[in-house]
């Protein structure tokens, strides 16, 4: 059973994990980071010790959770400490192979949530992401998991990009187009507070329906007239332009597909 | 004061809003509808007697209200039953001019809301944007919005059309990645319920940070290992492949210009 974690990393995955497990009673000996007040930040609310030298990371943890960003994932898995230990990284779309040379427990451990600072996520709703090389450390990971989300699951590295994929659908290109409202509104003067009861509808309405059910909308009603008059609106917005005429179209073809598995 | 209303639609719109204007104790005459049982199923709900021929539309109404598709809001207004009386329509997109030639009395009664069937919308966080032709009738529609929510603006033709473009982009477009992101999981059979949490913190974070603050993700790292992995996925998806390059770009793009703005 994991009960002490040192956690290599401290910025917004790291927190929200760290706290987490804090709250969930298990110990963070150390938090480790190049930035010593990075480390520092976090460890004084997780009740541990910072750490910035790779000569003083603890031998003695039941993992070593590796939670910074993809391209130095590497450089800290390569570190002595760590050597043979239970390592496990917490990104989407990087392997678990990429822990094998530096060890024989090499595990993964991701949230599949968009964190930001200063923010709370509602951890126990998060979907945990499970796999480890060694069969016997998945148990081990999947418990530490459940101690902080009811939704953990098994997925492997190639599961894993496909979902995260889909989570840059869902939740970045998502909110890009949130975005994209937000900057019409700008310039429009109008206040983005207009928009704030449509986004939360938007999204509670798929609680309950899929996507393709919860469409509505110039696109898919295949209103011409009102397509047109939004175009010309944007016709000094090359950019946003060919979004709109791009997604439109996706829209459309979407729509059509659905209607055509739905005869058949 | 707007106590006697007659309503020309029995759709999505019209349905919610007839609804929410007979809790709000307001009295529904009548259902106009072309076919008499969509009519009937909504004048059930609120006690109106449904109608179907336009000659037996009551000329007794405080306000006529007409919740169709665009394509035919100019054939329910050029009804005899509403010649000159308070007319209002109440689409996103449809300038107020449209009713001139049948009344004096044009207005616009505009929900900005996605409404889906049998999903019950909370009416009193739906921003309602009104515009009456006569400055008269403005109290009129404002006190009657005001009676099913507590955000009530003033909106012109023109802004309308522009905060209905921006509803598309957030709403439509929002949902269309949503939609995409589903895609994805059906093909490589994964639950959409791993997402679901995902897009309720997407939402949620836009209720108290703006779009470019709340972006995550690779685009907006710069992280060109992980969109070329994407990109790999989704070779023999060219639409989906061509959407994730525009919409990766333009995030690049609008944190650039977020970040210039904050030096200058």
């Amino acid at each position: 059973m994991i009960k002490n974690i040192v956690i290599l990393g401290a910025g917004k995955v790291a927190s929200a994990l760290a706290l987490a497990l804090y709250h969930a009673d298990i110990t963070i000996i150390q938090i480790y980071s190049k930035t010593f007040e990075h480390a520092q930040h976090l460890a004084e609310k997780v009740g541990a010790v910072a750490v910035s030298e790779p000569d003083r990371i603890s031998q003695q943890a039941d993992l070593y959770l590796i939670s910074v960003n993809d391209s130095v994932i590497k450089q800290v898995a390569e570190l002595k400490a760590l050597q043979n230990k239970l390592v496990a990284h917490t990104a989407g779309s990087i392997p678990l192979s990429i822990l094998n040379q530096y060890t024989t427990h090499a595990g993964v451990f991701y949230p599949l949530q968009t964190f930001s600072e200063g923010r709370m996520v509602n951890m126990a709703e998060v979907p945990f992401c499970i796999e480890s090389a060694q069969s016997s450390d998945y148990g081990k990971l999947e418990s530490l998991a459940r101690k902080i989300s009811t939704k953990v699951y098994r997925v492997n590295s190639e599961q894993r990009l496909r979902l995260h994929l889909s989570a840059v659908f869902a939740n970045n290109f998502g909110n890009h187009m949130f975005a994209l409202a937000f900057e019409l509104l700008k310039e429009y003067q109008l206040p983005f507070d207009m928009l704030r009861p449509l986004i939360t509808e938007t999204a509670a309405k798929l609680q309950e329906m899929l996507p393709s059910e919860a469409q509505t909308g110039p696109a898919v009603r295949g209103d011409l007239n009102t397509i047109k008059s939004h175009l010309e609106l944007l016709q000094d917005k090359s950019e946003m332009q060919k979004i709109y005429t791009f997604v439109s179209e996706s829209i459309e073809e979407l729509a059509c597909s659905t209607k055509n598995k739905h005869k058949n």
